[in-house]
């Protein structure tokens, strides 16, 4: 395929996916195939002659688009809101196009000093603390997920615990500690796990049973314990909007008990934190100056493509000291004069794409007042159904509503709960996911796609009502 | 930017890259920009207002491209091969546009099953053993990187020796050791710093003078040391393909000794895997076998935009084992009938892109048949400048070529081939890196550009003879 038949073709694919935009509400929004339906439709082998697009697009159409749950369609509330937008579509086009590797400066310098410039951006429109900027001693750089981030951050702190002992010797088990609440994100412990700690480093720190924060109170006294016991906590993990409710752990109160033991201190704002660019959202991040490490990711609510997640640490000399490597192949001048910043020192992979430009793109194509045009629509949306649940006796809150995400159930016992989620997926007019608060079942209601209207949110409740046994 | 306005701006941006794919040969292939040229032309806060594209894509020509080294440049020979293709970037575009999420099968089924599926088609093209199918105890699995396919096999190895104690509890140092060779890649050593194991787990195998392939005799003797010492061997990567010059490891050989140990075997083919799909390379794969786990990347030498690392293990249950987690949110009926595979618990990420997707795209688009005669393409562009090389007696053969690379230098001390290197890439015409070979500077011709024309090499053996001082 040549740059004229791509230039061509070009213009089809995204004709494909404008009319799939446009047309996906028409959709149900969960796929309706059995396991291993997709796989049967297709063949076991390459084909041996090249094929025309068209048959790809044939093929989508009829193989794969049925076999989707549609995270674009303007009904998606379950798990967290969709993670794309136009604007980040076409940064990522170019971004592909281009090709270019930003392993290190030298291999393409646009593509780490956009990254750092934009992530400068982000961290002021957020209300971020100055000490994560790059002018002084720490910076930011795009991660795959949150996950990554979370994990590099447990290393970053190993780091700064073992004065570089550990990327040398590796850790010792059984010494460290590492703390998160009961609804911390799964990721915890999956990073705890691959840093050779193990799970049993974890502890699931009591929450506030009505707000389902984390309980400072009891934090202090698991630290402590440990402490205690000659145990080392190394990392605390503070959420700011809990994947389950929305939960905001009091990062200002948490800050000086890790302190006073020398824990690294990460925020998770994975899906919460991008809200601040709202004025009226910033106490979410209360405290945060005071974190060694923070997270949220653009793909989640900012309308960027996945994957893009931003993360900034005060220290960067402990990330790239815990993850730095050099071999002949890659040296050169730039990085020898320490006048660059090499971001394959900042995370697990070597290898990365030119992420920053469909942030940068999405960032300008909606400009300060657009990006906060879009979080407020997201909470009002929220609000309104909110409002709708607590009109209905037939259905209690569980929480409060945080941002975009509703929590709340039907009265009654948990299987009507399950029951009436199952039903209005199945039914296809929206997809809703659940969770257990306090060993109960819940619905998540979670706004903020860029489809989604204020008549797809009363649509949905009307799927909910009629579906209702 | 609505669905409309897409289709206008996304023809233009398509139009945007074929432009830039046809014209970029006019331009330097190295980027020409001082450390912070690029941040300092661009502002340092976001606009409050939303911007048009048309601004973006000025800044895109004024700023960024000049700050760019073009990997989809025709002479592009750095690192490796250029990791795109126009129907790469088609495929990415569809997957943008769809922009769902294949964390676990629930959340959209076709992106899971496809990538089954397109893994399966790959390891049958490529003449990888049937145990790596997921019709037996095997899987395969789209990873970002090789770093981090690596990581995992590291991650399920010592899940396998410890009984899932690692996971659990850590993992002690001073107790495991990683085997690669001299040459093996630094992602080795970075999966053994990010395990908990610490660098020095990792013994470095010494290679063979003349072949830079690992010495087997001298793995048996470190790896029979470490036993004396009471340590346990838990994962011997064998490398098909250095970075440094292409050399292939031993893998028939290794695998016995590894396997006398209860080592895990990884086979780290990143760069060079991809081109058993012609079955006159397939010798690469000899012993492959044996492998408990490989890796090749199509992002390098096989035309799909990265990134996209084919991972293959013969016992799934061991990385799944290493890996997984189940949070409440994330249970799903198809999940526990343990007819599904959830990708989610196969890396260290929680989130995944459709990237099957723009992988089907080129295997399809370009068929078997245009993937072989790639791959062919690229080896006779290497073997004709090796020739050129060979031919000239100011310049030496440093090893055999390899595939598409070729390795030399300038006869005489370092610093004349260090010069030359400096002066080609200073001179815009065309971009290659080095390497040390027992000590010595060598260059590193790395061919297989989908944009790399015959011309091309000619062009850049030009330039190399004129830049000669």
């Amino acid at each position: 395929m040549s740059p004229e038949e791509f230039r061509e073709l070009g213009h089809r694919v995204v004709d494909w996916v404008a009319d799939y935009w446009s047309t996906v509400d028409q959709r149900p929004v969960l796929a309706r195939v059995q396991p291993g339906e997709v796989a049967a439709a297709l063949p076991a082998s390459l084909p041996e002659k090249a094929e025309p697009l068209d048959a790809v697009l044939a093929d989508l159409d009829r193989v794969l688009v049925p076999g989707l749950t549609h995270w674009q369609h303007p009904r998606f509330f379950a798990y967290f809101p969709a993670n794309s937008s136009p604007a980040g579509v076409l940064g990522d086009l170019l971004s592909s196009g281009i090709g270019a590797q930003g392993m290190i400066w030298a291999t393409s310098p646009a593509v780490t000093e956009l990254e750092q410039v934009v992530l400068d951006q982000l961290r002021e429109a957020l209300g971020l603390p100055e000490s994560f900027a790059r002018s002084g001693a720490g910076g930011g750089v795009i991660q795959d997920t949150a996950s990554t981030a979370t994990f590099t951050a447990l290393l970053a702190a190993l780091h700064r615990a073992t004065d570089g002992g550990a990327r040398r010797a590796g850790v010792p088990p059984g010494r460290f500690t590492v703390y998160g609440s009961t609804q911390a994100h799964s990721s915890l412990l999956k990073a705890a796990m691959m840093s050779g700690l193990g799970e049993a480093a974890v502890r699931a720190v009591a929450v506030d049973p009505t707000t389902q924060a984390m309980d400072v109170a009891a934090l202090r006294e698991a630290m402590g314990a440990d402490v205690a016991a000659g145990l080392t906590p190394v990392m605390v993990q503070a959420a700011v909007g809990t994947t389950s409710t929305g939960a905001v752990d009091p990062v200002a109160e948490i800050a000086p008990v890790a302190q006073e033991h020398g824990a690294w201190l990460h925020v998770d704002a994975a899906w919460a934190g991008v809200a601040a660019v709202c004025p009226e959202h910033r106490w979410i991040h209360d405290g945060v100056e005071h974190a060694d490490s923070y997270v949220t990711n653009p793909h989640k609510w900012l309308l960027t493509t996945f994957d893009c997640s931003a993360f900034w640490v005060r220290d960067r000399a402990a990330l790239v000291g815990a993850l730095s490597i050099l071999p002949e192949y890659l040296r050169n001048p730039a990085t020898e004069s320490g006048a660059v910043v090499d971001y394959r020192d900042w995370h697990p992979q070597l290898g990365r794409r030119f992420r920053s430009l469909k942030l940068w793109t999405v960032l300008r194509s909606y400009g300060l007042e657009g990006l906060r045009a879009h979080i407020t629509n997201g909470v009002r949306q929220a609000q309104h159904f909110a409002d709708l649940v607590r009109a209905d006796a037939r259905f209690e809150m569980v929480t409060d509503p945080v941002l975009g995400l509703v929590v709340f159930r039907v009265v009654g016992d948990d299987q009507r709960t399950m029951d009436l989620m199952e039903a209005v997926n199945a039914g296809g007019t929206a997809y809703l996911s659940h969770t257990k608060v306090e060993g109960r079942a819940a619905l998540r209601m979670a706004i903020g796609s860029w489809q989604t209207t204020d008549a797809d949110i009363d649509t949905t409740w009307d799927a909910l009502v009629s579906h209702l046994s």
